[in-house]
């Protein structure tokens, strides 16, 4: 075997031992230590928030000769930063490790350039062996890096006219059982479910994700209510398999801030329309989910209220992913377009070029 | 040749004679009068209200003794009532027409009968002669038959939450040019285009279908303006090829039996909100066309407003025929489901058999 098929091979291992750390804050990592003749002599994972890092959890079961002239395959850039552990560069570079062979680079600012202090210390670094893999293990890891933020679906179901219920306020079964079965499949793939406490007062929601037979998906979303009353003693979600936490909701950003911190990766909005429609208003909406039943209803009974839309110029343009079907309903997958006022500019300028010819 | 493929040739050459005659409150007829030897003598159609039927207009060709003995081949069932003209049945009766073959039956109680009363003067008479092709060249009569109206197509466009305009009422180009040329098509194809005067003081709208290059299309729709402020001097509408009707527009129905009168088969309701509604809210939307651009606004610029729905028990249920994509928008084609409360109240206990399990 060359060394570029035993230095893969590893990484494959490194892949299924980072699986095995839990999916928070911290990156699931993991890393497997080669001796110079390329046979594994030590295996790591990171266990999670204040536990050492999979670099360093492999090191330790090796003695100070062993590590001299290892390689190290690793998941996830060794880190370069002090924080509830010291750098890994640095233990790497203390062991005498040769080489190190990782997946993809730490998007961090605060803890990257661990490749450049090792190659600075004379060790042989090389980068994306297998980056897609790590890549797809640590997706949405890396989307929270990159947001700053968790990511955040905001789902609403409405009548074609955009309406959630009817003017007296009767809004159940707007949509079929086979749009409500998707919308249970997609809380099991959240880390956390959000509604207002509206919605907790008029429809008492438990907030689990259910299979269509009624059972409990094996994951199930953390439980967010906004809102500043009380959540009555006898609410549903108080039956949910994790204990709820409860936001005033003024503050979306300190609320997914703390939702981070709580390694939250994937946010799931349920509404009611006020909360649905201020992360869309915040531009905290990555992703839109509308499933629109077949009815009309009319009325002041709306999915979205204010957007934080004044003028056309504003508008909060989508780009849509997809189009299902539902039974009766249909499901439109779509992505809030960042600079809504500039890509209309655009839009505009070319539409008044086309002009001739409208209405 | 038999003489069932005489009689079918015949009915084939009378149904080209029928599409001469004009499109309007009376049915597109034409007629073929044969001899008993099975050879064409004589050909008619209705060239519209006032002037004589098919039948009448082909025996005028004809002496008495041509016609006694004959056979006619008629698109549509004689008719048996006194109008602007006598009854064709007994022209034919009178006439010595030995036989009766006609494609559909006439729908309209008052004139039907006319089989009947040929068979009982001894008339030999035969019916469903290619009735589909004359069922398709009598589509929207027949259609304006059976519905005691014009047949009525809402359309409306509106962003994914269901506004056609911001709060500052800024709206244009939501949808984008293909689905704009859509609606053009569409135009094309109905007799009159209603809007509200809102719509023609706002917007100013030429209400002529045209080319995505400009050109008129061949025909265009009677414009209709709803409304009883005066139409200004310089709206784009005085220049539409066809003179603008104005209707106070506080009865619909009577504006839909002037429309009928007029020989309109096929209304194009193009808004704004409060003629849309208005239009769904007195069950008078046969089909609803929904143009989704992908966007989101917010706020009051509501594309529907009051569709008399209360409480979701009174919800306008829709079928959806289709979803078709323009660009980047969605157009959805509904019908509403009639007695939609009934059909709800079968959904809702189907529902709750099923409801353990929701939300």
């Amino acid at each position: 075997m060359t060394r570029a098929e035993t230095e893969r091979r590893a990484m494959r291992r490194a892949l299924a031992l980072a699986e095995r750390g839990p999916r928070g804050v911290n990156p699931q990592v993991g890393a497997v230590i080669l001796s110079p003749a390329g046979e594994v002599i030590a295996e790591g994972w990171h266990r999670g928030a204040g536990t050492p890092h999979a670099e360093i959890d492999a090191l330790s079961h090796l003695a100070p000769d062993q590590t001299r002239g290892a390689t190290a395959v690793v998941t996830l850039e060794p880190c370069n930063h002090t924080g509830r552990t010291g750098p890994c560069s640095e233990a790497l570079i203390d062991a005498g490790v040769a080489r190190v062979v990782y997946a993809v680079a730490d998007p961090n600012v605060v803890s990257s350039g661990g490749a450049e202090r090792l190659r600075s210390a004379g060790v042989d670094v090389e980068s994306g062996v297998l980056a897609a893999d790590a890549e797809a293990l640590l997706h949405s890891w890396l989307e929270v890096q990159r947001l700053g933020r968790p990511h955040v679906t905001v789902k609403w179901a409405q009548s074609l006219d955009g309406r959630a219920a009817a003017a007296d306020g009767t809004s159940q079964w707007i949509t079929g059982p086979q749009a409500r079965a998707d919308v249970h499949r997609r809380r099991a793939l959240a880390d956390a479910i959000v509604v207002g406490m509206g919605t907790v007062l008029a429809d008492d929601p438990a907030l689990t994700a259910r299979r269509p037979d009624g059972t409990l998906y094996e994951t199930q979303p953390l439980p967010v209510v906004v809102g500043s009353r009380p959540v009555p003693a006898d609410a549903a979600v108080r039956r949910h398999p994790r204990p709820f936490v409860q936001h005033d909701g003024y503050d979306l950003a300190a609320l997914l801030a703390d939702l981070r911190e709580r390694g939250v990766h994937r946010v799931f909005v349920e509404g009611g329309p006020t909360v649905a429609s201020s992360f869309v208003r915040h531009g905290f909406a990555d992703e839109v989910l509308a499933y629109i039943a077949p009815t009309l209803l009319g009325g002041d009974g709306l999915a979205l209220r204010d957007v934080g839309v004044d003028t056309i110029a504003d508008q909060v343009r989508l780009t849509v992913a997809s189009v299902e079907h539902f039974g009766d309903d249909l499901l439109v997958v779509a992505h809030p377009v960042r600079r809504a006022a500039q890509a209309y500019a655009a839009q505009s300028a070319e539409a008044t070029a086309a002009r001739e010819g409208d209405s």
